[in-house]
């Protein structure tokens, strides 16, 4: 079966809350995970859609719905005091890691995530994160960094975004199921029951 | 205790969900529901937010969504031939009700979510609205229709979108516990939970 596609930004919350539960999730029937880190705004940008966060009224509500939606999941979360969190740098570094190795980039993301939403680690913080990545990689820190910023990182970054834009990606976290979309880390429920049988496969309109 | 306030348009395909669930769900917990009739599009406007269905990659996500969701709460579902639905009718008609007995307004709001969501009926029918209406009141469909078009109607509705505006109700459904936002007919797990008190209530950031 093919992996289940699992986009997320660094730098969002409810993207965090996704990647706390998904993996566990596919596991449990029988399904692996494809991790495609994005960065939105580029995304959006290209889609013309506003920001999720642009306007007043529902920045509001996000920043309450981000911890009352953890608790309800019983995930830890801290909500970073430099918000939005800026992505880029954690976006690259998993590339770099990919090359090598596709699980120790899922583990460094996973890393990175905590840090941004349990410990307010920023994430464009270089030496933290050069080193966070170096945990999972033979290459040390230094070297990690300067490939995050080499053309192949940032080509395969761009990469991810085209995809994104093409498969009309417009949030974060969005996962697809055999090619069936689910956006929003309050579809788990959903993303459960199809994949436990429960609910069918939906067809588009 | 004070009423859960449901906020909902009679175009909301998502609204419709939340009609069919919020009764029964606040009864359990021993509570009453204030329904409230908006029109979204004007809140929207005066929130200066775009409308959900305005991009081509949204819309076709909405339109896979609305139908996996009624799947997924065990709601009955048919798409309205004709959408978005053209809800002014019903949200006058609603206050027209209201005006002499809140619980037939409601009996007739979820009758009228039907028809448009389960019937395939079009909001804007007058002579079908008014004799749906009827069914709830003593008086005939075709006062009820000229109650509709009169200034009382009218600035009730027009009430209920300052109201709207004021609280930052930006979309359907939406709901107020105490006053507690939850957005979305995804949000009734953690209503439900909120509710049966395993969830404490948020605070604003």
């Amino acid at each position: 079966m093919k992996p289940i596609v699992f986009w997320f930004d660094f730098g969002s919350p409810y993207g965090y809350l996704m990647a706390e539960r998904i993996g566990d999730l596919a596991a449990a029937h029988g399904r692996t995970v494809q991790w495609r880190p994005i960065l939105l705004f580029a995304v959006l940008r290209q889609l013309e859609l506003p920001a999720p966060m642009a306007h007043a009224a529902k920045r509001d509500y996000l920043l309450l719905d981000f911890d009352r939606s953890a608790r309800h999941l019983g995930v830890a979360y801290r909500h970073p005091s430099r918000f939005p969190v800026i992505s880029p740098l954690p976006a690259r570094l998993f590339q770099v890691l990919a090359q090598r190795d596709e699980w120790a980039a899922v583990a460094f993301a996973r890393a990175a995530l905590q840090a941004a939403f349990q410990h307010d680690q920023p994430l464009d913080d270089a030496d933290y994160l050069g080193a966070l990545a170096a945990r999972f990689d033979s290459r040390d820190a230094a070297t990690l960094l300067q490939e995050a910023q080499a053309d192949a990182a940032r080509a395969a970054l761009a990469a991810s975004i085209e995809d994104a834009v093409r498969q009309q990606v417009f949030g974060s976290p969005f996962v697809q199921i055999d090619g069936e979309p689910f956006f929003g880390a309050d579809r788990l429920p959903q993303i459960e029951a199809r994949l436990s049988g429960c609910l069918a496969p939906a067809h588009r309109e």
